[in-house]
């Protein structure tokens, strides 16, 4: 399946580890594809995505989504996969019942990690899932995927478990973990104090920590996150690692969020490479 | 039109300048919006995107597309310039006549620096305009141009003029800058010896040249070209001081291009920002 990775003749490097995203476009460009091909970039992996759905989004809100048929969604998807190939694949809106299925087999029949980010509402609260397609997520796309990574709302509509302390994260990943993925990232982000985020195989423990930070400018933060923890993972980093690389990853883009337009900024993918990108700079 | 690059309560910095693609999604990531807004982060602006179609596409070709309809493509653009705002436009594939009457008239009405880049094939020989669109990119697009960027396919297709040696780059910039644009930059990359570009509003002249790089991972090289230049335009730079900038970031990402997929690989975005992300390290 893979092609990559052998230099050719006056090439003068060879190619980075491939991610690819399977998610929707924010032409806001602080979420969805465009925050997963920021991150790729930010993370030297290359990034490629299959869209499933276009909106018209800002700092505001959704203001129009338009859903591609599962035909195009398939073509895009074997396109990069039978040719360019793929080291891990992460999936975000997925808008449809149908999208959600052709997706799952798509990745099921893939042999690479897959982040599955079950993205249900937007941090607006437009719906970005149909609630028919809630029993697609839970018995078709979650158990294909290495590692999923819902937020405590996304847990709450995924399996009914509320969770209301850290205390009660064990029992979200337990839910979760039932209907199959390998890894459960539980996102703790909307409890009180510091950012907590769980992630457990059933097994192995790893809670993840860092201080809240006084920034409401986090558009993007959960394609963010589920996109490097992708990248983490195309370069051969175990789960854990690759989470735990994410996150720090994250944090300094959420310490970087900045205004734009009159409702929540984006955060910052290119907060590692200030003064490169920033200034014009040299080749650092 | 502008709300951004107002720093709020706990945002460690101010947005950066705000730059918008219109253009075609490709799946495999090297060329299309994948590339604007990879040159766009590379750049240190913040990378939007309408999107106008979404191919299938790959290092062997374009294996599919589904073009949007002229409404989302209006509503992407109002979502982005409403609210966010932009500092610069630039335009790529947009398919269909009505798409690039459609996106002239939207352009018109933004009162910014436009760089249109007049996609008419694909390196591959792929179309990615109807033959029943020329002519509105001649009447409609290139008169709000502040630089059109066209190939030499590109010049003859739009002017009739065919450009075999160097000497011929001045008859045929006449010729696009007859249609409105302020400035042209025709490109050369096609002859053979140096790759020598053109630049000038009819009266200022300026030759761009770089060595022809023994490199066949080009795909990308033009949309990347005219993202470049429209995030120098975004930071106030000059039109001659925004190509020369952005010839010296393209020729250092062909410099870079890598072998992915059995055909033409993609240009290195990141080559500038290689200890960075490449290896994972700190944040320089």
């Amino acid at each position: 399946m893979s092609a990559g990775g052998t230099g050719s003749a006056g090439s003068a490097r060879s190619a980075p580890p491939r991610v690819l995203t399977v998610a929707g476009s924010d032409s806001g460009g602080g979420a969805g594809i465009q925050a997963d091909l920021k991150t790729m970039l930010a993370l030297g992996v290359h990034g490629m995505s299959v869209l499933t759905a276009v909106t018209a989004q800002n700092s505001l809100g959704v203001q129009g989504a338009w859903e591609l048929p599962a035909e195009a969604v398939r073509a895009q998807y074997r396109s990069v996969v039978d040719d360019i190939g793929v080291d891990a694949v992460k999936t975000g809106m997925l808008s449809s019942a149908e999208l959600v299925e052709t997706v799952a087999e798509l990745i099921g029949g893939t042999d690479v990690p897959a982040v599955v980010d079950p993205v249900g509402v937007s941090k607006h609260g437009d719906s970005l899932l149909a609630t028919s397609a809630l029993d697609s997520v839970r018995t078709k796309l979650l158990p294909v995927a290495t590692v999923a990574t819902p937020n405590l709302d996304e847990v709450t509509q995924l399996t009914g478990v509320r969770v209301e302390s850290e205390a009660g994260m064990r029992s979200a990943a337990a839910a979760v973990l039932s209907y199959g993925p390998a890894w459960v990232l539980i996102k703790g982000g909307h409890l009180s104090g510091d950012a907590v985020d769980f992630l457990t195989d059933g097994s192995e423990e790893h809670w993840l920590r860092a201080p809240r930070l006084d920034n409401r400018h986090t558009h993007g933060t959960g394609c963010t996150l589920a996109s490097a923890i992708a990248s983490g993972l195309a370069k051969g980093e175990s789960v854990p690692e690759a989470v735990a690389a994410a996150k720090e990853y994250v944090t300094g883009a959420i310490a970087g969020g900045f205004a734009l337009g009159g409702g929540i900024g984006p955060v910052d993918h290119g907060w590692r490479f200030g003064a490169v990108g920033r200034f014009g700079g040299g080749d650092a």
